[in-house]
């Protein structure tokens, strides 16, 4: 589709984007971003453009530079999860309780768009997130889209975006948690957590982070996290973590004696995957007591093989592996309502964005790529 | 402990066995059974002798002639589950109606003992199959335990073991499912299998054919068995399968095809893996569609590692996948209760047991091994 | 809405559709329907026509001609759940496959309208039977809405309408059941039917006759069937219970005592109320075991009140009560999907429907509110 | 049995216990409890003695005084939850991890006794609050059976007892919670409470305010409770209710009125009723949203009749009604768990019970009754 196409605004406005060229060559990181004017679009009916008050930089991202992820059609403008002020609304926008948003609200929207309810997917499994017709923005959104993600001064909500009014939510609350919010609340939901369990949470990112203090607020008695470096494992004890590991500074079977020590021989009841590492997966099994629960929600990349006994890690122990892939609507809504309550908001406030103009994404996006910053946020 | 304090009687009079002195060196098939002449024990209080009709050979009694299991302690009469008939009780045994049990009463009863109903497993975690005071007859129960095996004549139904009166069950009906009977329904319902789904079932062993038949009658609309060889493969379809599969016929990538061809191209939405093989439990999960499940059900011996990438084969479809260990009062008692309806009774009955006299177990364990037969009883 | 706006053609064709003019005034049955030559619509993009080839009188059609449902926009065209061909198609058509209808092909489709995907019950809740922008054909589509229901030679599928091709299903064999089909498999799922199970299906309907029937599909070891007359129980013995009561014969402590005895003293374990008797919620409470699963789906309009002992009848039971509203595409795309089976449809093919041409549907109204036909279509 | 058979000590050593005698006339106060000298029982095998630092006085007393509940042994010493040390052991009593308690050890025990894990409830309903054997300290055991109630100085824990090591929790902040922690554990796990939800209790005793907490907990985003007097909302709001009303100032429709201004029009997500009134269930009800879940946790005594639209509040409204009767070891072992995180003791802390004598236990049961003191506690 062309530009034009993607519904160009013939007033001559523009927007300033940073714009993703492509990824790299295999084995590199991929090439710098660059700042483009993008002519603001026509509105559609019942669509409107957002002012971008705050974006996010997320691992995502670093693979999108990178060329990790499978069906991207660069270039894109990256930004999946955004705070802002409803610039213009063309028609009527509503939320989901029926209301109509105005100009001047701040306003949050679910980056999964177009989850078509039509297919086998979507009605007969009920399982949205695997729908084929799905589209995120900033990540299988590309330029020809328009103004589909954050990483610009404007985002352009196309008809059927789902926005959430953001009144009592301060934005970098919301954001320090940004897109890792309704991703780890599934997966904690996925491993139900029942009232006194042990969780394990594998890995200190932001899914990890947020995944420690969801499981503080869904009755777990005990938090375990291991992880690095030492200031995310400090996050973690403050979002609720009741002991940390540094697994730099041990191997893995005494990390499982770690563990083990603190749940009385057993293992956690649940183990919450978030590292990014295929061995990981292995290791949740391990660290993790007869019949528990394995959840796996750090394989958004594909880092490879790894091996296990079907026999020692999963049959006989009666356990339990789920896989944890995307989220909907239900949980981008409900992690802000729990945002709204102040013992939520506490939590999260417990990390602390680094702000960079839209000028320095490159380097924001090499802060979160070295894991300098455990959340980087864009101000256009 | 000794013989003696296993409860001798003094009558002097014996039971024939069929003892498994012990597993035979590692790579080998163990040594053979023989036949030894064991004295029936004084009763305890609320205990019984089970005069047993028929006894199974199952893919168990193999592992254990050939030290594939840990914490047997050999040698042991196998034969974990049998019928026969109430010989002489002691006292009073009632059935789970509180109802008393009478000599004469044809029953069954459940091989899994001494399930402590007091350490965490059992009262907090509720998963039984993990309780470490668990013992099972033929096979966690030595002969230093007595007539604990159902390759006997006789057996000795200690005080608190759980029988079934089988009225309105034949006997060879219900041996035909054995042990299988409930681990499959385990199996099943660990699968969540729902109305209108494909279950496709890896194995054609009895396990494999019980999850066939058990996915049918819980409202499976399509049940496909990947198994070997042709005959059991029959039996399959008679007990409920819509398609089955030769596996040795074709390469992986072919059964994959295979079984999208018959799924609209998606996978099946339930996998019950009862095979044996680790390299199954990763074809299992790519085998099956995204957000489906899939049971491991047939990794009951450490055959080693396999490899899976857990971002396709598991994060990214977004797929449970179950271990399923052993299983509990509930499941033999509801095994039962089915085949105690004509639809249910009719499906096992396409399973036509190979019958051997005590004398004969090797050859039985041989046939078992062998793949001869899918079934072997034993009629002491 | 007018007429007009509802997309008359301009062509001049027309459709003979019965037309459901009002409710009666209360206390009395409603006007007779009469037959209305109403003008084809020019098809909206991605709409179609369907000639109708069966359509169904149900309990709820009843209850439109009484007035008994609130929010119906009369004047209507009853008729929900239908069967034809599709006649002609604007644009394009898929099923939930993604694959195009074509005209000539032999589908039914979802009565439910609109179900919006963007509110909160939709969203959040997850419930979209309560979706407030929900509508049904036949029941809250009116004639302002066009040709929205079954009773008539052509039906219009307005865009988005959701259709399944019935490939190897009779179309007497499900318009048999019906709309029972997706409301009683509803219902059965609802009651978390076990293996081993006795369900007590409380009247013989075509939803009771259906849930006897998916009760047995799912498992139940037992299905029980109190209802009348004595040839509806006789149908529901063909479709799978396994013993039947006429509750005309006997009160209602002599109807537990029944219950009773034949469940040991407990109760049933499911109980599925499907009367339209205020009082028989209570009773399906007391004729249940404690700790059973009793699932209402019998009180489609209101017959005003009942009472029960919250102590006896609830908290000491430890019971669950579950109110049943509705179905979803889910429910109606996986019932056809097991017609597609042998086994079940042998179940439907018990019911007689009585046939009657569109001149006669005052007729076949009043043999379905006396009960005298289990199931009346119509043939237009 | 006499007290004799009941196991009496030959020291000649006595405990002094408050023994109810048995209850008043129908409709009256039941005759109040006496000071006796009871024998200290002969140790069974595997029992001990119970030194009592404190037991509970909670509504189900009353109930026991005023003779509102079945099944009751009169004389009994009541008293239910307790803690205190274990003052001699003879044999082994270990807890739940296999380790062996030690005299000197402060622990409370869990009132059920002897669940059988042997009948068809325990074992296939797998619903051990409704086995027939179970006894529970303080209400069904009786004097007769030695000293099995916590209104005393000493209690005898039979063999088999469950004891749980209070290492971590102070006696007063558990007793604070006493009966009312695994009872509305059970229930809030009952009520399937969701992060985000809005849970409504509807009572402000200690299992409303414990309802109130576990909520809390468990990841709700707002807690509303209706109950009286005004300190115990203001408790209820210390515990972590977002907003408390109380019932006396206004009716049942403007109470609905004030629910569905919090909700969104809607009404809660969940309900759960602790209030002991019949009519509070359908209240409960009609506060619910449709598709939500009601929980009946308040109707432990029979208190007649109430009447309900099953139209209207169950079956459009599409709502689960949940009894919740008893809990068992898992919900009291997970309580426990739970009051040894800060964030749950210090909910808790804020129920200041009044400390009473043993010479004084009526007095304590008429301020029970009165509901003058949210809990009175027994300092024997």
């Amino acid at each position: 589709m062309s530009a034009a196409s993607a519904n160009t605004s013939t007033s001559g406005a523009t927007a300033t984007a940073a714009v993703m060229p492509g990824p790299g060559a295999p084995g590199e990181s991929g090439r710098p971003c660059e700042l483009r004017e993008i002519p603001l679009p026509d509105l559609e009916p019942d669509s409107a453009l957002l002012k971008v008050e705050l974006s996010e930089v997320c691992g995502t991202d670093v693979h999108l530079r990178d060329g990790r992820l499978a069906g991207v059609p660069y270039p894109i403008i990256p930004g999946h999860v955004s705070v802002g002020l409803l610039d213009k609304i063309r028609g009527t926008i509503t939320d989901v309780y029926g209301q109509p948003l105005r100009e001047g609200d701040r306003v949050t929207f679910l980056d999964v768009h177009k989850t078509c309810n039509r297919c086998w997917y979507c009605l007969v499994a009920k399982a949205s997130t695997r729908c084929p017709q799905r589209k995120v923005y900033g990540i299988t959104y590309g330029l020809d889209d328009g103004l589909t993600g954050g990483w610009a001064d404007y985002v352009y909500l196309k008809p059927g975006v789902r926005c959430i009014r953001m009144d009592g939510v301060p934005s970098e609350t919301f954001m320090a948690g940004g897109c890792s919010l309704p991703t780890a609340m599934h997966a904690v939901e996925r491993g139900d957590v029942t009232f006194g369990d042990t969780v394990l949470v594998l890995g200190a990112g932001p899914i990890g982070l947020s995944a420690v203090a969801f499981s503080t607020l869904r009755g777990a008695a005990k938090v375990l996290c291991i992880g690095a470096p030492s200031d995310r494992l400090a996050c973690a004890r403050a979002m609720g973590a009741d002991d940390a590991l540094d697994f730099t500074t041990m191997p893995e079977s005494e990390r499982r004696d770690w563990v083990r020590d603190l749940t009385g021989g057993r293992g956690a009841d649940v183990t919450i995957e978030c590292t990014g590492v295929p061995e990981a997966v292995t290791q949740a099994m391990r660290f993790t007591r007869d019949a528990g629960r394995v959840v796996v929600v750090g394989q958004y990349t594909d880092h490879g093989e790894t091996s296990f006994n079907p026999h020692r890690d999963l049959n006989k122990k009666h356990l339990d592996v789920r896989g944890c892939w995307g989220s909907d609507y239900s949980h981008f809504h409900r992690s802000i309502e729990m945002l709204r309550t102040e013992r939520a908001a506490a939590l999260w406030s417990n990390i602390k964005p680094r702000r960079y103009p839209l000028a320095e994404v490159n380097d924001a996006l090499a802060a979160v790529a070295a894991g300098e910053v455990v959340k980087a946020l864009i101000v256009p």
